[in-house]
């Protein structure tokens, strides 16, 4: 049977060869995007995000828990490379980790965070396409809220879920740090240490004083004990009532159609710069080029325009 | 007198302003930027990166405060939101920083970590290329070292300081975090902490293990107590001896025309994405094609395909 034949029958085995394909950008991968990318759409993606230690991966499990357990096809993209699902954690969080069910409700992958072709941001959105035409309901995806690549990543989530704990900081380090402005749930985990009720309430007053427009969703605070399970439940209750209250307006629609926008535009500027690389190389000396630049005889700008043109004037019409 | 003889005249309210308008893209910038760069490639960029929390402002104060002593001047560029020199810290954090000398000899400047139009790494790679030209000996570019456009910034540097802490994990991890891999010299800070020497001693261990080449440079471990100012002087001279290690081959050479390379290949890319999208929005209506890819009736690849031919054939050649 063909790969795509048993992708779409619901095998494991061929989705994580699809997965590789294309997060390695293998040959044909765009003409497979392109097939797959009919099937896309259904699923929910919800990012979580914050800083290292914050207890991340650890939430992301008990949600999975939650989620599968009411039979909810869940798909875990996990790009934290210190995240247990990448391996990079204690040995007691990966046994934990295997405790979800292997029956295919529950699939995760990480992501190679360095040096991914085309960049990271697309190879993540790739990968998640993959799932959401596997059939898998909700896609959770785990970034370290601190690059902006990664505050990136989660905002093309339709929730974004921000996990802080009272060790990372106050609300105003929160709030420069981009974190904020990326939320739609704001977690404090690690509820039961020092400084955390009165985190939830500075990031609660910080918040509501953001909020601008009447038909702006206003970012919510929940509370939980990941290590213990608590909270988990208030938590699902409060994305799901963020998914409702988007899905009301127009804000999920207008989000949605802001990403493929996105996407359409990342593709062209990688295959310009293809193009591009091809074509000078055949036409100009670019080492002779950079060498001039790097002896200050010529500037960078002005290098650009020149080769631009030069692009401009050889191109078929 | 002109802004740009003020510049050059060593003013350093001009540099100031310099600098927004290189940060900011304002008009003109990139005429500024090529007569500027002519004056550039004389400065040293030193790196400082590692997880947040792990010291680097203190650090890269205690550096300065060594440097500035010395008659060098120094600037500092920091893409960490947390950094105090990005006024994200406690006060006195803030007030300690303030004890640098103020008569020119250094500079600091934080960077807007969100939403850098061109990207963040352009901005920060500009603003060093001003400090440059303004004439300083050395620029210590701050960046916290988690996400991926961050360590792209520091690998750009010419020496590159990573610091860690008992507290950020094991060696295994700070390898799968990329860290390892753009370090020059390793710094463990707070070596009285519980864990600082074996950590240490795992790095090095770690590291030796990775070099392969005869005459590639082998990442050195210093330990630091940076809040007392202890073992500073030790990691001045593993920074020079890098630099003299680099200078002495061809590595300075080759990695600084990398990025010129780099640096000549972004600018393009930037100017390929503006001239479509402006040459585009008279030509097709993109909200229709953002339609159909959003509503399934086609996929991105395919539609970025036919945009590309639309601009190839639209192309003055």
């Amino acid at each position: 049977m063909e790969l795509l034949d048993r992708f779409f029958s619901g095998d494991i085995r061929a989705l994580s060869r699809l997965i590789t394909q294309v997060e390695n950008r293998r040959e044909g991968f765009r003409k497979l995007l392109g097939d797959l990318s009919k099937k896309t759409g259904r699923a929910i993606k919800i990012g979580v995000t914050g800083p290292p230690g914050a207890g991340k991966s650890t939430l992301v499990y008990c949600l999975t828990s939650l989620l599968s357990g009411a039979g909810t096809k869940v798909g875990i993209v996990a790009v934290d490379p210190s995240s247990p699902f990448t391996g990079g954690a204690l040995l007691g969080d990966r046994v934990r980790m295997g405790e979800l069910p292997s029956d295919g409700r529950v699939y995760f992958r990480s992501m190679a965070s360095r040096g991914a072709t085309g960049g990271l941001s697309s190879a993540t959105d790739n990968v998640s396409m993959v799932l959401d035409a596997f059939g898998f309901d909700i896609i959770l995806i785990e970034t370290v809220g601190v690059g902006q690549v990664e505050l990136d990543i989660v905002d093309a989530c339709d929730t974004v879920v921000v996990v802080v704990v009272p060790e990372s900081g106050d609300a105003v380090q929160t709030m420069k740090a981009g974190l904020m402005e990326v939320a739609d749930i704001m977690v404090v985990n690690k509820a039961d240490r020092q400084g955390a009720e009165s985190l939830a309430v500075e990031l609660k007053h910080a918040l509501h004083l953001r909020t601008s427009t009447q038909d702006a969703w206003e970012t919510k605070v929940v509370t939980t004990q990941a290590n213990q399970s608590i909270g988990i439940e208030k938590l699902h209750q409060r994305i799901r009532e963020h998914l409702e209250f988007i899905k009301a307006n127009d804000h999920f629609d207008r989000h949605r159609r802001l990403q493929v926008q996105k996407k359409i535009l990342a593709i062209l500027s990688h295959r310009f710069r293809r193009e591009f690389i091809d074509r000078l190389a055949e036409q100009v000396d670019f080492d002779q080029i950079v060498d001039d630049v790097y002896r200050g005889r010529s500037d960078p700008y002005l290098v650009a325009d020149e080769l631009y043109q030069t692009y401009a004037r050889s191109h078929p019409s």
